[in-house]
């Protein structure tokens, strides 16, 4: 096995236990959207389903919609690895209302949406989605520009409208480690070509942070790892606050 | 008076309020070590002690050390603003042990450490610094990065070990808001010339604010505000330890 898989295999092991993310006879559906990413998490998540002592179901579900094509290459994976899977197709564009623009946020609630949907009719209990460490370090520096929050999306996440749980196996993994095992096993992204893309603020978060952990690999672990030590006391107003 | 002055003397009285720096009867050692940041600071400070209804005592000091020139240009500046002012010169270089290396922390430590002695010595109880809100927000993501913790530099800070507490009135500042005002008034940097300053992970996190609040005025605020809004449901881990 390829050090990188390792290096996943382990990574991904040490989220779902850490997090308590899998138990006994769980149904996940593992959304897969075509990214290297959660490719390379049902992947793993399909190995774990074979060496796990626990036992749990594991299908992959992907919401089709009109900007993404390249399928076929998805499929042929998907059958090499004989993953269950489903393919869901809705008209996004038809689904918006007169006068208003796509853009990203809104299409993937959509997609997040249906997903639940999906997952409540045919008795799944769980979502596995595939972000990663960087996905939720960006996550939270874009959380304190635009909602002036300290906050991320959670590894593990409860709904409150929906017995549901999110999980993010991925979370402790890098993009640039997802980015070498997609490329050792010859999984290639599918990208969407809606055109409507204008995340250039969160491009400039992501550039930066790999600016900073330039070589070095500790840093992105180390501002992982902060997000759960908030030191109130040295946080301005935090204490003061908490008094009240 | 111009406008970028009026911004800044709100913005200081602001802070003063919002965090109590202030009080009746306070002796305030104002730190000055010749940049625009700690005189402009000096400025303000000046002018709020001739218009608060309340009293206190003010003195700047400058720990003159063999790196820094040009002092004679800050003296002239202190002397057409009324301020009463002290040097303090010390030999940084003779301090260091031995083969051990110059560094802007253990530097910035020794200053601080002569500061707090110069105020026990002669009954000051406050010391104010000149950090303003871009130093702040960059102290927090080193913080994250090095650090492994989400804390930073605190608007007031009372010591553990010394009876002094240390005021930061510009927290609520920005950079480029100092900067302006500072061309306005003429007050040039006298720049440290030790040829030690390697803080090039510093500077890339303040280009990367920089580029992110990029002609968004909100963007630093918004970021200053979440550090006092930590949202422990939401930071990976924060509410699992929390119930240990």
């Amino acid at each position: 096995m390829p050090e990188i898989e390792k290096l996943l295999d382990r990574k991904i092991g040490r989220a779902i236990f850490q997090y308590g993310m899998i138990q006994e006879g769980d149904r996940i559906l593992a959304a897969v959207s075509g990214g290297k990413d959660s490719l390379s998490l049902l992947y793993h998540l399909l190995k774990k389903q074979r060496s796990f002592p626990i036992k749990f179901d594991l299908m992959a579900i992907h919401i089709k919609t009109e900007f993404r094509g390249g399928l076929d290459q998805m499929e042929t994976l998907l059958k090499s690895w004989d993953a269950p899977y489903e393919f869901i197709e809705i008209n996004m564009t038809g689904r918006l209302k007169p006068g208003r623009k796509m853009n990203c946020y809104w299409c993937s609630t959509q997609r997040r949406t249906e997903l639940l949907q999906y997952a409540k009719e045919n008795g799944y209990n769980k979502i596995a989605l595939g972000h990663h460490m960087d996905d939720i370090l960006e996550t939270f520096i874009m959380n304190m520009a635009y909602k002036s929050e300290l906050s991320t999306m959670l590894p593990v996440l409860q709904y409150d409208n929906y017995p549901h749980t999110v999980i993010r196996p991925l979370a402790l993994v890098k993009e640039e480690e997802i980015l070498k095992f997609a490329d050792k096993m010859g999984i290639r992204s599918i990208v969407c070509d809606c055109g409507f893309d204008v995340k250039s603020k969160r491009k400039n978060v992501r550039k930066f942070l790999d600016d900073l952990a330039d070589g070095e690999e500790f840093i992105k672990d180390n501002m992982y790892k902060a997000m759960s030590n908030p030191v109130s006391r040295y946080l301005p107003g935090v204490e003061a606050r908490q008094q009240e």
